[in-house]
């Protein structure tokens, strides 16, 4: 499942889920475990519900973030699992043509030998989630233009977060829920000293590649280990050979029971986005053109990235970008074309009729009867927003042209009061930009970066005229391509860094093209950003009635609705189960070893390490095969509710125990970012027994095993 | 699956079955039913048991052969039910270019529309079976040779089959069931008038073709309708107008309960052939040498029928030959794959041992010690002989060289008392003769002819030269082939009748190149006739103690043994029921109405009629749908034990009554003709309900259903 947040996708909120009683669907608020109490009991969990509530004790507090991916801490010591292709970008950081780390794997056997991640890793812990939406809608009045009323809640949210963010190494947000009905507010220590401890081999955490990507069967045996550090007063510190591993609060304990087809299971992690309450007329949006328009720009993006990498340093230079492309584009086929077999749209329309004649009744035609047409009224000039934004993105990927628009946008931030500048431009987001910066060296080839630009420019060409950015199109046809690649010193990292914190003015002089590309760029990204500013406040100031009806409806019907995925932790439950698959087949909860040794090739991607398949074919697994099974678990099926940013997520047993990591769901389930779909819908998890297996017997990782508690 | 019957496959007998409790293993006599009994209560049978035993009432009286496939009545007005593809050759003699039923499918509206079946077609209902051990084993002594002793049980054979004949109307057959330790008499009435009655269109009936041959998930509605005719006496007769329907003993009712998963059934048919009871070094031959000898000359023979056929009439000529050689080479591919992937050869080795030990201890060296060793002792011959006859059986695929060898030999054996004829040449067999050399006529093409004859004899030059007919290959390259297709007149129906019954002398005086390759043929045939005869006593001789070992050995045990396929009448029993397939999927136990609308494509295999198509997405199935399963069955999986020969078998009901026709197995099953895996063999059976909503709602096939007591 690929890491990418889908950020432009704003949380629209509009419509009802089909039922109320499926415990498979719902990313739950931590706060609302109390009120799912009986359901939770029902499905099977042994400990208090209530426990789920409290995010500052296990097992909650032992949940991370690695901001886009999910993860937890397994150790005293901090040890952090996750997924293999979490840790992909760190593997590859450290990678080089003649030790390709993401080929042979990584096993730091003392802690002196643990690599320091990808430049900007980051572990996230969560300390506490807030209710802040009194402080949120402090000053907002429904006479307020779009613009102001965006404004005033970027304000409240910035004066919440640095008065969150007063305590030193504390990263905090504040994020809208149900649709801007709620905020609330997530601490969490920002542990910046990330090391790789271990990772298996990729025949082994990135078996069968892109082809079984989001595909059942499976058999990736996707985790890996990193390890959180702190300095030695236990607080969060920059790098250094001084810090100590960081002690969590608490940390998962890996199972020892048996776990099988019809356990409970849940799923505690950081759901990055979904859209289960948009309304018919965006699905049609989305689904008839923004999301086609997506997949062929990734199909053209991929595509490009294979025909330009020549050597083995760019490919490992690119490896990342073409991953997380080639991922994307398979997930929105999929989403597409599931959602035209499921008529997706009729569904929703069906969704929409149901509402609108509950608002229409006489008893509720005065608070929500006006709620839905307002909102409805916003949608194509919201479309074409969305749409305009994301092909103008495909500029983002031009690296030295996003960094020296970074570097200006920062400077012209730097004039403003910390607490009046832009989000994401502000003192507390210095370092993330000045890693971000740093990490180009590694990803970056002048020549295919050329290339790349070339194929933005030639897709925001397809834009209306007012939604482009013309004077930034000239100022590239004037310099020209060659002259920009020959003449920019920003393919030099000190030359970048320099950069920061230089005052506008010298921006102005800079005769760097690329720099001079930012300058040129600049007014119209500004009148944009106002425009952007002044839609999503009236779009804010519509769907806000507009979700208070949804929620009012559920309510009306006994129904407890979950806010859509935002980011925030979040919690799912279900059952280990198989499913229905093509007529006359099904999915069964589990996949083995056996499977394995059959789809083995010895070529990537299905090129398991020999050692691993001499201990499968000498069914060398006592250590960790399941009873129930009479084999060695490798995977498995379950019906929770999860999306991108869940990646790296503990699956906890009844008893709040690891049994595995989720990493992919399946390309039936893909729509499920729409619409849940309880006979299809799985989350695909390692199991634990399988990652104990490959670290005791292929890898000889009984350090980090022992560490872990296990024997 | 094929009607081929394995007729070169002696049914040798040699080790015992794995596993004595296994319901789904076994094909068993009749007989063997009131020993049975506990099991089949405790599988689920709801009937007596008992009432299996007696083949001459319900429900095993109303089980049929059609000679290589099973059928039964379902209807007092003898209607016959079977499989589309075992009659396939009727449909096909029934087709023209302009009118191609095999396409079309076809229904009798009236008694008066029903078509003739193909020349031969028999429908033979089984009136008695008794062991006649004793009777065939007068006269045989240890002290013969082993011609001797062939020629004896030929002659109790044919004594038999005489007095047991001598009613008019009746074919008998006395066969050696567990390697010639007991020997049993079929009498059966044999009835000559078939008439085709209802055949669905080859986009039911043949859905998937060879695509979906011998696999799962399967939605072939392979299902067909005969009517039975007999004389205004009640006694068989040739076609006539005066014919009137056969009443049979009993027929069976359309089961109107709910079949579902888990559910008891059993499939009383004919099954062919199997060699369960093979030794280690026979399955050596067999899977090292003949087997893929056989399939490559099966893929050569199909090759060149695919390259040679150009017209459409051509294409329906050799439609059935080369239905049948593909479905072979199938088998055999799958048969060997499965033999090398399940290590049957170190299987049949253990069991050997098994077996060895036993009749090594000192209480059973006496009897039993010396059997195994002796009868090992000739495999090799027989291996070698086996081999000889595949490879020069190919030159009996030329249709005029074996219709004038046929012929030629029917001259000679004439000259001799019907008693003392080649069994397939006494009186008896005249009208099968007959019918033979009729229907070459439709099935025939010169070119095409002489092509398959070209082939074959290059086969049998890679023979070793004593085991080839050097005679005849002489003639023919004295003759020529350009000689041989253009004067002979073999190719005309009536001179082919003509030659029947003219005297030997006749032969070798005539001009046709054919017969006079048939005379030139004949002594070489006859002295390898009688090498093969000798063997045949040999093997036979040491094979009854070896079998005698093999019983004993299993009565130690507990075990109760069925006899090894031989075409005679078993039943099967078992359970309605899936299986795993690849890891992490399974196969489950029915397909359903929402895979044709998967598979269809429109074109050949998977051209659905529009009007079933209609009718599936409207759901229109009400009158057939499954309770349980909420949609139409298609196809289901039982754990039965069938083989070649069980094609149109009737599976029944705990209650006796028909719930599905057995049609095929999966590759995977295959193996089972040589080894029983419960794990993965299965019977696929078209589901009842699916034949009803065929003949129901697409067809209008109303007056069937009436006739069949259905509402």
């Amino acid at each position: 499942m690929p890491r990418l947040r889908l950020a432009i996708l704003a949380s629209a909120a509009l419509s009802v889920p089909p039922l109320a009683a499926v415990a498979a669907e719902g990313m739950w608020l931590p706060s609302q475990a109390p009120a799912l109490a009986r359901q939770l009991k029902a499905a099977g969990l042994r400990i208090a519900p209530e426990r789920l509530a409290d995010v500052s004790a296990a097992p909650m507090s032992a949940i991370a973030s690695l901001g886009g991916c999910s993860a937890s801490f397994v150790s005293p010591e901090g040890l952090v699992v996750t997924n293999h292709h979490c840790a992909y970008g760190s593997i590859q950081f450290n990678s080089t043509p003649e030790n390709d780390l993401l080929v042979r794997g990584f096993l730091a056997r003392t802690r002196g030998e643990e690599l320091p991640a990808a430049p900007g890793s980051r572990v996230l812990v969560i300390e506490s989630l807030d209710n802040v939406t009194r402080a949120m809608m402090a000053g907002v009045a429904p006479s307020m233009t779009g613009a102001e009323r965006t404004r005033r809640l970027e304000a409240n949210r910035k004066a919440l977060i640095a008065a969150c963010e007063a305590a030193p190494g504390t990263r905090c947000d504040v994020r809208s829920y149900f649709g801007g009905t709620e905020y609330w507010q997530q601490k969490m220590l920002e542990i910046r000293d990330v090391r790789l401890v271990y990772a298996p081999a990729g025949g082994i955490g990135n078996f069968g590649g892109e082809i079984d990507n989001w595909q059942w069967p499976r058999h990736t045996g996707d985790f890996a280990f990193y390890r959180a550090y702190v300095g030695p007063d236990g607080r969060p510190a920059a790098h250094s050979p001084q810090n100590v591993p960081y002690r969590p609060r608490a940390h998962l304990k890996v199972a020892q029971t048996d776990l099988k087809e019809g356990d409970f299971v849940m799923i505690a992690g950081f759901p990055g986005v979904t859209e289960r309450y948009r309304t018919a007329t965006e699905t049609q949006g989305w689904y008839q053109d923004i999301y086609p328009t997506q997949q062929r720009m990734l199909a053209d993006y991929s595509a490009l990235i294979e025909r330009a990498t020549r050597t083995d340093a760019e490919r490992i230079a690119y490896a990342s970008a073409l991953k997380g492309s080639d991922n994307f584009k398979k997930k929105i086929a999929g989403q597409i074309e599931v959602a035209r077999a499921s008529d997706l749209l009729g569904r929703k329309e069906a969704q929409g009729a149901a509402l609108g004649a509950w608002a229409a009744r006489p008893e509720h035609r005065r608070t929500h009867g006006l709620a839905i047409g307002n909102y409805d009224s916003l949608a194509a000039e919201a479309l074409a927003a969305d749409k305009a934004r994301l092909v103008n993105g495909t500029l983002a990927r031009a690296q030295l042209l996003s960094a020296a628009r970074t570097l200006f946008r920062w400077a012209n931030e730097q004039q403003k009061p910390d607490a009046e500048r832009e989000p994401g431009f502000q003192e507390r987001d210095r370092q993330q930009i000045v890693d971000r910066l740093s990490a180009i060296d590694r990803r970056y080839v002048a020549r295919i970066d050329r290339a790349i630009l070339e194929q933005a420019l030639a897709e925001v060409a397809t834009l209306p005229e007012a939604s482009r950015n013309l004077a930034l199109e000239a100022r590239i046809a004037e310099i020209g391509l060659d002259r920009l690649y020959a003449e920019t010193r920003l393919d030099r990292r000190d030359e970048r860094l320099a950069w920061m914190d230089r005052p506008v003015a010298d921006f102005a002089a800079s005769p760097d093209p690329f720099i001079q590309l930012a300058v040129a760029a600049y007014k119209a990204d500004m009148l944009a950003e106002e425009r952007q500013r002044d839609l999503a406040g009236r779009l804010d100031a519509a769907r806000v009635p507009y979700m208070q009806a949804v929620r009012a409806h559920a309510a009306s019907e006994g129904r407890l609705l979950y806010p859509d995925a935002n980011g925030s932790l979040r919690f799912t439950f279900g059952h280990v189960k198989g499913r229905p698959a093509a007529d006359g087949t099904a999915w069964t909860a589990f996949t083995t070893a056996a499977g394995i040794l059959q789809k083995d090739t010895g070529k990537d991607p299905f090129d398991s390490p020999p050692r691993l398949l001499e201990i499968l074919k000498a069914r060398d697994w006592a250590c960790c095969a399941s009873a129930h099974l009479g084999t060695l678990p490798v995977n498995f099926l379950s019906t929770t509710d999860i999306t991108n940013g869940n990646s790296g997520s503990a699956v906890l047993n009844a008893q709040g125990e690891l049994v595995g990591l989720a990493f992919d769901g399946t390309l039936e389930g893909m729509l499920s970012d729409w619409w849940f779909e309880d006979q299809t819908t799985r989350t695909i998890s390692v199991d634990a027994r399988y990652m104990r297996l490959v670290m005791e017997k292929v890898d000889g990782a009984s350090g980090l095993l022992k560490e872990m508690g296990i024997r």
